[in-house]
């Protein structure tokens, strides 16, 4: 019997997907009819989804088996209440890896002061030995399928490093603590703050002036996760002040970050363009055919968003 | 019974040294002479050696037990003849963490093209998504101490790791090859080249147009080793070519490296100062203090250089 698949997303999209998608089906055994317009909504089994303006009210679609989301943030979708079909975040391998890669960089180039021979290479021969990755502490904020691979990674390398979740996780090699008083234990001392919790009302600007005091003075904040989860006023500050050496930002409250905002001209700051990391076609069309086909045999579904907390 | 160690280095390492040398000493219950002078040659047991003028003949150390090298690199007096006493490197932890983070930092700056961002602070929004390390070959030369160890770490990220040495290994995780055909076959379409082997007469200018016209087009050459193991020119050539797409040296044939070496001036060239990896004098002092401790109880020594091959 085929399946009935909507793919429903900004334009564009459906062309670098399209052949993974087909083939990650093919792969999984699945068939179906699949692309941006597969007939009327009482017929759609599954929808793909990355946030657009065109899919807002999914009460028409009576059959929907569960909206898969192309994106591990859901935060546009969760809340939506004309949504009761099951709804499943994007956990492809590729976007853990990316994200690790990424954090990576930036905390060793920040460590190593990579800097600081970049600025030297006019004949400057000043030696700077920085000190060992085990002399350094960690903060990540955030434990979950993203923040657990870089808190791993980071102690693999010998990074000192805390580990801090709303609900209590346990990783080895990191020191794990959550709760309110477990967001001041965590960055106590921290030359690094990775911000890797998921965009909700609880997250909203959890880091301020007050948590941005705990930290080392002089240390990097690097934010991959959400615009959201910093106050943009309180970092600028907290660099000005020196109590922040530097800032590494990857999300923004609007995307693009627009020309006049304060980020760009900030030499304490270090924007990147969202891509820290990108979910990659072939792996995450994967991850989704399996999903549909965990739904069609009666499974459990992978990656399934707990709605009352967002994410 | 005290020993006599005599401290033989470039003035001003002592001072450096003095004191976890002293708290090294007293933790492995050694009692001791230590310094720069502790008497006539005759009376001396151990010698810590790093490379200075004043030391060249072994000769009238009648007595000598053993050479405590400073320093992983031993080419200055792995061939004194006048050496007869067991010769040991150093292979202090820190030197292989601070090296395995150096070389991690700036594969991964490259990898990622945080040059890219870097370049992009004045307001332009300009989305690059790098490959995974998964999908980039890294060719580590040398699988030594230093090499193992960096190769362990970036197959542990996901890299696609080949490693080459003179002798045959095997590196969990890493394509080990040896030999000369072994050598071509990791540098087969590496995207980064990391060298690590030893400074020794079979390793002069190893890496020379015939290797490097084995890469990847466009790979970044990464030398923490020794400034033997390239051919400069062969180098600057590659890179003019584009068969190069950049070089981060840290090590050179004269230190250091005067002015007007044409690597200052090539904009496809990071010189950093001979920083990749330091030996930290904690560490350092704790592995000297158990060689000897391990000497005096007649068991074998630790990273004994094999003075036939020079390492």
């Amino acid at each position: 019997m085929s399946l009935k698949i909507l793919f429903s997303a900004r334009p564009g999209l459906w062309d670098d997907y399209e052949a993974p998608f087909r083939a990650a089906l093919d792969e999984a055994g699945i068939v179906a009819e699949l692309g941006p317009g597969v007939g009327p909504p009482e017929t759609v089994d599954y929808i793909v989804y990355a946030p657009n303006p065109d899919l807002r009210d999914f009460a028409p679609y009576t059959r929907l088996k569960a909206v898969l989301s192309l994106w591990a943030g859901v935060e546009t979708i969760a809340g939506n209440e004309t949504l009761t079909a099951p709804l499943t975040r994007m956990a492809d391998p590729g976007l853990k890896e990316g994200m690790t890669e990424w954090v990576m960089g930036h905390v060793l180039h920040h460590h190593l002061n990579i800097g600081h021979a970049l600025a030297r290479q006019s004949g400057t021969w000043e030696p700077y030995v920085p000190p060992l990755a085990r002399e350094r502490r960690v903060a990540v904020l955030g434990l979950g399928e993203l923040g657990g691979a870089v808190a791993r990674a980071l102690a693999a390398l010998g990074f000192d490093v805390s580990g801090w979740s709303r609900r209590p996780r346990e990783i080895e090699g990191v020191r794990c603590v959550s709760g309110p008083d477990g967001l001041t234990e965590a960055l106590a001392g921290a030359h690094f703050v990775i911000c890797l919790l998921p965009g909700t009302p609880k997250t909203e600007s959890i880091v301020d002036t007050a948590a941005l005091g705990s930290t080392a003075p002089g240390a990097v904040l690097i934010n991959p996760g959400r615009g959201t989860l910093i106050d943009d006023d309180a970092v600028i500050e907290a660099l000005d002040a020196g109590q922040l050496g530097h800032a590494v930002l990857d999300v923004f409250r609007t995307e693009p970050l627009p020309e006049t905002h304060p980020f760009w001209a900030h030499t304490g700051i270090t924007v990147t363009p969202h891509v820290a990391s990108e979910t990659r076609p072939t792996t995450a069309a994967r991850f989704i055919a399996e999903n549909i086909r965990r739904s069609e045999d009666g499974k459990a579904l992978l990656a399934l968003v707990d709605r009352a907390s967002g994410y």
